[in-house]
């Protein structure tokens, strides 16, 4: 995997790149569609490719490991081969899902034992044993194996769950080291940065992190319900830390807002069901602001989803009538739709990005847009 | 409108002809995919023209009328501009609906009163205010308002039934002669053979309703529950009354291997829900046979779903295993691909017996393939 930095911008730390993976190239800024268990859910493959312009899709290990599983996954092929996807995928390490979904869970230093959400089965994710399983999806980026501490965190906890997940990562590097590729194509490591909501916890992490020397670094522990200055301080502290050879991704996050702040503060890759999620529920965003299109008010609507050039086809041509009349009576087209259109507009967005920060007008686009993009319709 | 009859097969009474629309022509025999509330569930409209072939779509009187009501559908030009679908769209009359969802239903000589199975509202139909809301949804072809006997009904009261259709016939073409359709398109009433299961009745029927002269004509009443060889015998009946110089539909029929037989038994168009409900059960028509994809045995098979140059692309694209996978963790891909499927496999079929019927091998290839086509894989 190789980075190449074209530009960072003069008035923030906005950074245009592009990232080379053996599935093929990735503009940064960049936006990564969440692809939970091989499927963004609702949208076809060709329709992230085509409709979404998606570079490239994440997958959930602590999912995909329960379903299919990693035997039905190795025997097609790898998780590009089973969904039928030639874009590049990255892949979490499946500790986000052990600590949010998992049930009787429990940490030691081997790593953390969990009983499955779906039929109560008994697993033990390791660094090693996440590393493999990451290894037979076939991801083109792999994460580290780390803690991610809930918000808020007591001081002491925070420092000791770094410093666990900083020998994980020891241990993740070792088995990277060890192991090879079983598809031909190559997998990169992204160590992560944590620390909780403490600045100085986070410059020992981001110091760490950096000298492992891996293909690409990660923010991992924020967006999980601390204030919006918290996480936007700490992303800037982070990056300013990590290496700007490097992408960096912080993961998780998060509004149309939160990205182009912190693409601004010199993030290179975002991650969030939110765009796919909110869809489902009716939640659109465009450029003037936030639909609800539950709302009696689109009821008699008959001008289109978003007119812009870069919406999703069906965004060009859908009512917010029809849009309306879909989700009222529960039809699976409507989330079909609105799927689209969510992550189109977040790909257009950092694709937008790209191109303000490559001639120089990012700065001044981003305030100019921010207020819209919040508001409410 | 106007239908071409361009061959009938030699040793079947199988017909291959065109149905020009002022939204486009339609060959014959044809399959129309359902789609009751102004979309297919879970297909987009581009799909159904480009993926699944679809010519002719339909649209549920006694939906659309209860949501989103004749009023939105008014103010957006009809149901063609709202759903933005541009084919031709057939509408039933609400009549079954009534019957099979409706509440406390109530039929008089006036028409049927009953209360919505949403809210419990209370509503009339009649054969004036059933094509009054087929004029407001804009069909290219409207169905008349009749009585659809259950199965099985005695025969006094099939006979009282079919009388009061044929009475709200001449009320439906009354109707529609004194009235004009609203979006400057034509629209054609198609009026319906009913007579239950008895075969004089579907006699005197069938030749009320070719009496009336309209550009085409329906048989209804049947796929309620009787033997097949009932279905078999009164389509036949039908057929051999009603004029060969107008378009024959047999309404709700059915399995791959009913189609086939009835359109060697004279029928031209079909509309059947089976193809899209089973879709999103996971129950998937092929060449081969019937594959219920939550099978484990398709757990690890990694064929794909149809290598047939007439399947869906998403169905020369994806594994059984994929698809199973995607059925098993209730992913909406996965009803999507399925039903993709299973309209285009109908679609091809219907394709495929056009020209096996326009080249005089429609009987023997029908009679080769039936076998397959009902077996359980």
């Amino acid at each position: 995997m190789q980075f190449t930095l074209h530009h960072t911008d003069t008035h923030t730390a906005a950074r245009a790149g592009t990232l080379r993976t053996d599935h093929g190239e990735i503009p940064t800024p960049i936006f990564m569609p969440v692809g939970t268990l091989g499927t963004v859910k609702g949208v076809h493959q060709h329709e992230l490719r085509q409709d979404v312009g998606a570079r490239i899709i994440l997958g959930n290990t602590y999912h995909l490991y329960l379903r299919p599983g990693t035997e039905v996954l190795e025997a097609a092929g790898g998780l590009h081969q089973f969904m039928a996807w030639d874009g590049p995928i990255l892949t979490d390490s499946g500790g986000y899902q052990v600590f949010s979904l998992a049930h009787r869970r429990k940490i030691t230093e081997e790593g953390a034992t969990f009983a499955s959400h779906i039929d109560g089965s008994k697993h033990l994710f390791s660094p090693e044993s996440s590393l493999g399983i990451q290894r037979s999806i076939g991801a083109d980026i792999v994460m580290a194996f780390d803690e991610c501490p809930p918000y808020p965190s007591e001081r002491r906890y925070a420092e000791n769950s770094m410093h666990l997940t900083h020998r994980w990562l020891e241990r993740c590097v070792a088995f990277m080291d060890a192991s090879a590729p079983l598809y031909g194509h190559s997998q990169a490591l992204f160590p992560i940065v944590q620390g909780s909501s403490y600045d100085d916890l986070r410059r020992v992490s981001a110091e760490f992190i950096a000298g492992q020397d891996q293909p690409g670094n990660a923010i991992g522990g924020l967006s999980v319900g601390e204030p919006i200055e918290d996480m936007y301080r700490i992303t800037a502290l982070c990056c300013e830390i990590l290496p700007a050879s490097k992408p960096r991704y912080l993961m998780g996050v998060g509004t149309p807002a939160n990205i182009l702040e912190c693409i601004s503060r010199g993030v290179d890759m975002f991650d969030c069901v939110l765009p796919s999620r909110n869809a489902r529920h009716g939640v659109l965003y465009t450029r003037q602001g936030i639909i609800n299109i539950k709302n009696a008010r689109w009821r008699t609507d008959y001008s289109v989803l978003d007119p812009a050039p870069a919406a999703a086809p069906t965004s060009r041509t859908h009512t917010r009538a029809y849009l309306h009349h879909l989700f009222r009576v529960n039809e699976l087209l409507g989330p079909q739709i609105a799927t689209l259109h969510n992550l189109a507009f977040y790909l257009g967005l950092v694709t937008e990005a790209r191109e303000r920060i490559l001639d120089g007008s990012f700065g001044a686009w981003k305030d100019q847009i921010l207020p819209d993009l919040e508001r409410r319709l």
